[in-house]
């Protein structure tokens, strides 16, 4: 089922890309947990992660990886932490989200993102992921 | 460095046990958010998801995949989230969490679990794997 990602995926609408290749996109979340929080999606339509087929689910976490690093980097905290819910967008997403505490999980946090600051960040993540 | 974690891969202390191989181990947690939620840690000891060595990162997923199924068999959810803080116990461990909606996941609903009902819902879940 085409949902929003997918419009995110074809370019339809605007993103803070983060990565991309021809199986993955991460992005930042326009109503983040916390500054820095991204997206990363496979680009095939699954809705649940546990339907994803098996070279797809073996490699988010490494293709995570890299882009978690470089969140630490450009964001102050403690570590990046993981969550998947997707009781929402029927496409399968990890969520990235800098912490400081584990209390910092969680999606009751989420707030509008400034635009403006989406894209400076984004690209500032991309410098540590270049490097 | 070895933690609370450690002593349950080596049996001192129990464990409802739900998957073990020879790098693995998935148990319920003693304090769930709610009830099914499980912990699936790597044997060797490594403080942070992210330093895993790639081999460990990319099996955690699809190990993961049957406890959750399993999980989702034995308990009525709409699904298995996802969670990695990692923040309290230094050795890494992906929560998985049947859920009704994102609000269940959130660390503030941890509560003690009865340890009778942990060890009959491991049974249970154990059943669905085995299957």
């Amino acid at each position: 089922m085409s949902t929003i990602f997918t419009k995110i995926i074809r370019g339809e609408i605007p993103s803070a890309k983060l990565f991309e290749n021809d199986r993955w996109l991460a992005f930042l979340d326009v109503r983040p947990i916390a500054r820095g929080h991204a997206l990363l999606i496979p680009k095939q339509e699954t809705d649940y992660i546990f339907d994803l087929e098996e070279d797809l689910l073996s490699d988010m976490l490494p293709v995570a990886r890299p882009i978690a690093k470089a969140i630490e980097a450009a964001v102050p905290c403690q570590r990046v932490g993981l969550m998947v819910a997707g009781l929402e967008v029927p496409h399968c997403h990890l969520h990235l989200v800098p912490i400081q505490s584990v209390g910092d999980l969680n999606f009751a946090n989420a707030a509008p993102a400034d635009p403006q600051d989406l894209q400076e960040l984004a690209a500032k993540i991309r410098e540590h992921l270049a490097s």
